[in-house]
């Protein structure tokens, strides 16, 4: 194809030699190679279709052209930095502003959901001259130092690797409903997880530290695409704060209208929630490298008092800014918050109607587009079903379907895919999740099992959980 | 003008509202508004031309249309990220190593210099299993919460901020050998402060500490436009080596040809001369968010080694590597390296003809289009003229040249512009600064500068230091 300059054996093996090898392949025991992507579709270098169920980047699909188009016009124009006026970077702060409360309102543009999540750090600290952190159990909050060191995910993979962390740290439960300290059947499991928060607070206050934030994702992903229980932030906020605190809500993965009802995660928390910092990246530019910090002007203020400038080469730049513009423009245009209640209902409907007929599906949740599966191995036990998950990824993708796991375990397939994700595509993948699942339970009845794990493409081990 | 949204005044009172005062602008008491860019030419809302002096990041020309043109096609045919195989990133990384010494062979692609420096960091404290680091005095190696900690130029101007660091940071000497502690008179320079370097190693050690790395732009940028003295970087790097740490090149200013005789600068210190890491940013996408490290198999496999995934969203994404690819064809199409010799040589020539005419030019120096011109109040003293430095800056504005400030006093005139910067842009700009210096010593001489001073739009101590 006319889309390739080499053949896919000579592109691995250029990626193996050139690419350091921590920067991980997808299905590393059999690669997908890609060369062209539109709306929720990929096609490989033959020109077979993959139905993407994950890439949360591109939210409004992938290569928009509206989103190509005003990129390509701006870049035609200028790209200069924001030490310049620019229209751009002001009309997308005001657009921005329009989808958040009130109390949030000055803007940093940076480069990546791991930016923003360092610069939302530095204004936590400089705010309130507190250093100490707490975040979830298996949070994952971007890949620099400064964050690998609140991400228990990351860190707690590096053996043997010295703490360079000056900080205290603290990791509070994962409020998760289904398998965590306090379920369903718990009368308050808001108020239950927000005390085990209170907890450490009253702890770290007795040894003398003191709080600088609270960082959380509005809806756990990594963790397991968990869905908070509701009156959990207003709580944990009310004694943050009073701890001398501020709250941050992350919204890398699930900002811009991916839970269809709201247009962030945190507003599932009540209309009245509000964060003090909350940041953004991922599906903001549909690929390209844009992200946000938002904040109060109260906290702003403390940043610009100590006298030193916050220079990002790339940041608000006026093509970052156009694409950012053409996103918000597609999702309302496409009214795809709409079509993320619509499917994402639509999906939850369909995936526990196999729950209903398949034992190892012990949990289905989400909200909008973002939704979770979790396999288990029995549900009394709740013991996670990891391989089986990893099993199934394998099986789907050779019916060209793209999906993959998640959770402390990598027992939860998670879905999360471009916002124009139709009911039709629903429909295919939870067809295809309970063939798998039925294959999977004959053969397992006929002690088949152990044959056809072997004969997959796929490792469970060799599987990386995806934080992308 | 219909590239305006907003008007001027409007546009002002919005980013005022909006966005963080810590991101300054440039000539805050008299922002420029630019609307469009070609070339080395910035135009304002009224069509004015402005030429660019200091743009580095757009280092093939604004706009350059063959980049605009790789970067569309690219947008609309695929953006997903590198879990996919693609051709692009490996055919990027091919391209860049054969700019550099074979044992640099490992790239890690990311989103902006700071990404790359907290990465080069991780790799050196990973490989080293150390974690203290020497930079130079006044060094600046980006915006994220690790790199303030190794960035004196930001450090040091944070009052009353508690030191979050907990490793060991040492400062070694800026081996400026136009006003540092060794000279052009010394015998041999560049020995003199890497042994400075070295002390400061026995000093580590006699304290029982260990170095993970030394990092240093080749050429330093925020530091004052700096050449360093030959044989600084082998002998550091020996030391440094010896003591168990890695030699970490910043190249994120300096890089891609701007030295003209070389792509790298470290490579002015010598073919034989190769650092364990180097890092690259603001020129490699002309403006794109795209940066790089670029590391040896050794330092690579002990990151591979920890276990850990490195995921970064939209490293080393099929449009970003496009960029880049475009950028280096451009390079060597227009042979801009060829250009930076021959533009660069000559407007040294014109401001040492300046020099030999204005008694307040303490000093020429530059390689390529890296070039600084140094202020003194008094050729003996070297007193440095911060406020004249800035009275230049601003004169020259109102002559729509766009120059800045940089040194540990704001006494040094930079140039950085993109590559395509012409004999007669050299011309006008050495032009216009010998009218305003002979100007003011005019006014000098007669006693007016106080008056002169005033009615400039200009204080000195608005006028931000420009690291971009």
């Amino acid at each position: 194809m006319s889309q390739e300059m080499f053949q896919k054996e000579r592109t691995l093996k250029m990626r193996e030699r050139l690419i350091g090898q921590s920067c991980r392949l997808f299905f590393p025991q059999d690669p997908v190679k890609i060369v062209r992507a539109r709306g929720q579709y990929l096609y490989d270098e033959n020109g077979t279709q993959y139905l993407d169920c994950i890439s949360n980047v591109h939210h409004v699909g992938h290569c928009h052209p509206l989103v190509t188009q005003a990129a390509s016009a701006q870049m035609e124009l200028l790209n200069a930095n924001a030490r310049f006026l620019h229209d751009n970077i002001v009309h997308y702060a005001e657009r921005l502003a329009a989808t958040l409360p009130k109390k949030l309102c000055i803007f940093y543009f940076v480069n990546s959901g791991s930016e923003a999540n360092d610069l939302a750090l530095r204004l936590a600290r400089q705010y309130t001259r507190n250093e100490d952190v707490i975040v979830l159990d298996h949070a994952y909050h971007g890949h620099l130092t400064s964050l690998i060191d609140i991400s228990p995910y990351k860190f707690r993979k590096l053996e043997g690797q010295k703490e360079w962390r000056c900080f205290v740290f603290m990791q509070a439960p994962l409020p998760d409903t289904y398998r965590g300290l306090y379920r369903r059947d718990h009368p308050n499991p808001g108020q239950a997880y927000a005390d085990t928060v209170k907890d450490l607070i009253d702890e770290a206050q007795r040894k003398g530290r003191k709080i600088s934030s609270f960082f959380v994702e509005s809806l756990p992903s990594v963790g397991g695409q968990v869905i908070l229980p509701s009156g959990y932030f207003p709580k944990v906020a009310e004694y943050v704060r009073a701890a001398g605190g501020v709250f941050v809500a992350d919204e890398v993965q699930t900002g811009f209208g991916r839970v269809g009802s709201h247009f962030w995660a945190f507003q599932l928390q009540g209309e009245d929630f509000c964060p003090d910092i909350v940041t953004m990246g991922k599906p903001m530019g549909n690929g390209h490298p844009l992200s946000c910090v938002v904040t109060t002007e109260e906290i702003a203020g403390a940043f610009t008092a100590n006298g030193v400038e916050y220079f990002n080469t790339f940041g608000g730049n006026p093509v970052s800014c156009a694409i950012g513009l053409a996103v918000l423009d597609v999702m309302e245009k496409e009214d795809l918050r709409g079509n993320a209640v619509r499917v994402g209902n639509h999906l939850k409907e369909l995936l526990k109607q196999l729950q209903a007929k398949h034992p190892i599906i012990g949990d289905v949740r989400g909200v909008g587009l973002f939704v979770g599966l979790e396999l288990v191995k029995d549900r009394v036990t709740l013991t996670p079903a990891t391989e089986e998950a990893a099993l199934l990824v394998g099986r789907l993708k050779m019916k060209h379907i793209c999906l993959s796991t998640d959770g402390p375990w990598n027992s939860v397939i998670k879905f999360k895919p471009p916002m124009c994700f139709s009911l039709e595509d629903a429909e295919r993948v939870s067809a295809e999740i309970s063939h798998v699942l039925r294959v999977y339970e004959q053969m397992n009845n006929s002690g088949l099992t152990q044959t056809v794990s072997a004969c997959l493409p796929l490792a469970p081990s060799l599987i990386s959980s995806y934080e992308g």
